[in-house]
């Protein structure tokens, strides 16, 4: 089962997800996004599903129109994980 | 533009819409769906997705592994309209 970020770990995520943020109230990531319109929104969750399901580990997410909300953090293990940061570091590699 | 629905068709929707609620403190349309998993709730997003963009009016919506929760409300009419019933409708059809 993976296991719970370090303080060590968490120091470093600023420099290594600069885009992301701790959730309020729970050891959780959060990623905002905007696009042009919402075919390019549900276009990029599509790309985020396919990375999803193959590191089966699956994000918490919302949609209005062209902007997605994504929540990141491992249940079973209850909070952050290097699951998390995988998966955020491969959402990055899509934005690249 | 989309006019605001009446008082004679809210009084239908349950009726029409048996599987919608009225959201909490807003005037919008309610459907929480659960699936067996991550990859069938996502299908089915891409399924209304095409229906969404098809009929220019997108839902707010979210997902968590198997679980769906979509709002529907027209913004620029700042209410239920005719444009939310009916794209509740087709997304009842891919449930058929």
């Amino acid at each position: 089962m993976a296991t719970i970020l370090t303080k060590a770990e968490r120091q470093a995520l600023p420099e290594i997800l600069p885009h992301w943020t701790m959730a309020a109230g729970r050891d959780a990531l959060v990623r905002k996004l905007v696009f042009a319109d919402f075919s390019e929104a549900f276009g990029f969750m599509a790309r985020v599903a396919l990375l999803a399901e193959a590191m089966n580990h699956h994000p918490e997410w919302s949609n209005v129109y062209n902007r997605i909300e994504i929540t990141l953090t491992t249940h079973d293990a209850g909070g952050l994980t290097g699951k998390d940061t995988g998966l955020a570091r491969a959402i990055e590699q899509l934005l690249v």
